[in-house]
């Protein structure tokens, strides 16, 4: 086997067979293939493309590639993962509503990147929250309280995050078979039976459209099927920001606000709906989408899933005083309204400058290892299709610099 | 301006324009450019190809990426160049018969890799002569004597260094845009004003087919005149091995007898009257093809080149005794015959095979580092379409080895 085989055969667009992109993953991964090797293996994939086997055996190749957790004791568990956006509260909302209808909740989530937010980093903002916990800690709390949330564990696909990191520095991140293959091989190695995946679609997404989004759906729930991972995709909108709240500390109080049942955003609702009663129909807790979407409301209404959550933000060494209490948590200095300049309907609140915006103010990273800051980002009060007159508060800047507060409030993030 | 704008647009196989060319160029030289990012670039230049005003652009951009010589106190120079192949050893013969007829011979020669050979190794061989001059000794060189060979100075194209040992590693040798601006970057760096370029082709040669070689000559033809530099192509066979002797020593001992004309292979005969007559013609130092072929044959016989090629060696510190009297040069351990094993006709002197075990016995270097073996190599007595008897001679195998030479007698070299 023979690395310059390999890109010769997919520089001219022929099939790369299971032995061949295990020798790559591996080299790869352990060091004797070169960036720059990769990088030329990675344009010639991006180009050509790669059909469902092949993307299959990448995905199981990366998921191979460090340690595969073993959930088996757990009995069925069933994995969610969102592609990614604005103001996406949607794991820390849905898992404890699951798990509070009795379905195993062990689930590793990522930091966020760029304008789109990470659920780690927002459950990180609970002071004394450990996402850091080992593999035996995690599963004892599943086992314990029926939920863990934590980070992701180093050693996870490693070779994935070799590939995602170089695939951002050569122009090659929207390729929809190395997308699949990515969020694929981490949800294997997190040791999901079955996996339920909310892609995003719209500006703020890496999908802009509903066609990529279908396209990547297909793609990921035939690799599913193949290695052994029942998958279901749901396409959800990502035009606007998801909910009312864009922040790290700010998202964490819309969450405690709808676990317990003070508001509820339309689309927050159709998404927890959604996903959540597939996730209750594929491990057979529910005999239609409508009944599992009747006890998802249910546990909403009648304070179990807010139980759930502080149970989980206990059992992980959070102070829950902070969830009894949302007004304890850190605020920015500055929070100022945003004003509607004229009166009429909203037709536009972009996701991606909302999203962009917020990196500015602090709340996002731009490298991995900048520290994000947790009070700042935006609390809406409207969004697209509300009617409102001239001078409406529209919602509210919360800025930790006042420069920045300024520059923010002179863009147009509402338009009509 | 930003790499992964300039590699998105190739990716996309849009067309990159002069700035970008220049700022990946510029990058990748200093080093602020990633190998991997040129790596990713490169592959997708590869499949999605080049127009002739972007490969114009790479090549004056590589050209440019270090010293530029400037011959223009040297009146017209006229370089020549070829693609490679074994046995090649026209620069040796034709730059001493091109100066002795008054045309300024200034060039430099490369080293051999894998199983092409190098006019420069070829010349070290000559006890005592240096191929290291600095430029100035160069140009001083040509204005007494007509003629100067040296190496490449280490500064010459440094981007198409870069680019080349790269491309190497990325099975992105075979593309025909990166081989035409490698080629003319280094053209028109040394100083060239026009370019006479042997095209070869078959399997001793980077061309296999008649039409890669077309497509290789007419790009390299249109960036010549784009950027002002006349270029000539000849397509010349490159199947069987350039004249009888393959190996570095070997062939600088068929350089003295052709030049002494004591031998005259055919098709060295052929290559030298196409490539001479047109570099004549360029420099208008003949009327029509046909004169310039008769001045070429005309100062051979009547010793004029070979004084020429003394006057070179001697002038670049060389031991002439050794050209008056080649047997002076060192000579292999073992030189064994190589027996027809039937009577017949000749069909076929794989060059790819014999320039393979040529450099299997030493005479090549699979790595830059590696030192070669001038003694080894073969001397041939037959070649294609030549009628033979068994346990007729065919040829001779230098060796320094005996297990090697055991191993190359065991293989089938001719073929009938």
């Amino acid at each position: 086997m023979n690395i310059l085989k390999i890109i010769g055969k997919k520089r001219d667009g022929l099939k790369l067979d299971k032995d061949e992109i295990d020798f790559f993953i591996k080299g790869y991964t352990e060091g004797t293939i070169t960036d720059y090797q990769a990088a030329a293996l990675v344009m010639a994939i991006y180009i050509r493309g790669m059909d469902d086997e092949e993307i299959t055996n990448l995905t199981l190749s990366m998921a191979n590639s460090g340690d595969v957790l073993d959930l088996s004791e757990l009995g069925m568990v069933i994995d969610k993962h969102s592609t990614g956006g604005v103001g996406d509260k949607i794991t820390l909302i849905l898992m404890p509503i699951i798990a509070s209808l009795g379905l195993p909740v062990a689930k590793m989530s990522g930091r966020g990147l760029g304008f789109t937010g990470g659920t780690r980093d927002k459950l990180e903002t609970i002071p004394g929250y450990r996402t850091d916990l080992d593999v035996q800690s995690f599963i004892n709390n599943v086992k314990a309280h029926g939920i863990s949330l934590i980070g992701q564990t180093e050693n996870l696909a490693p070779a994935d995050k070799k590939i995602y990191a170089l695939r951002d520095t050569i122009a090659c991140t929207e390729s929809i078979p190395l997308i699949a293959s990515s969020i694929m091989s981490k949800k294997i190695a997190s040791g999901a039976n079955k996996i339920v995946i909310d892609v995003t679609c719209g500006s703020g997404a890496f999908m802009k459209t509903r066609e990529e989004a279908q396209k990547l759906s297909e793609i990921m729930t035939r690799i599913g099927a193949l290695s052994g991972r029942e998958t279901v995709c749901v396409t959800t909108d990502m035009n606007q920001p998801v909910g009312y709240a864009v922040g790290n500390i700010l998202e964490i109080i819309e969450t405690i606000r709808v676990l317990k049942n003070e508001i509820m955003p339309e689309d927050v609702e159709h998404i927890i709906k959604e996903l959540g009663s597939y996730m209750l129909l594929l491990a057979q807790k529910c005999s239609s989408l409508e009944e599992g979407k009747e006890m998802i409301m249910t546990n909403i209404r009648n304070g179990a899933a807010f139980n759930k959550f502080k149970e989980l933000v206990a059992s992980q060494g959070g102070d829950i005083s902070y969830i009894d209490n949302p007004d304890k948590f850190e605020k920015a200095k500055y929070i100022e309204p945003i004003l509607a300049k004229q009166s009429g309907i909203i037709t536009k609140l972009d996701a991606l400058q909302v999203g962009e915006l917020s990196c500015f103010l602090g709340a996002g990273r731009e490298t991995k290892e900048q520290v994000i800051n947790p009070r700042v980002g935006f609390v809406f009060n409207k969004k697209v299709g509300d009617e409102v007159t001239e001078g409406e508060i529209l919602g509210y800047v919360h800025a930790d610099d006042e420069e920045k507060l300024r520059e923010v409030l002179s863009k147009n993030i509402f338009e009509f």
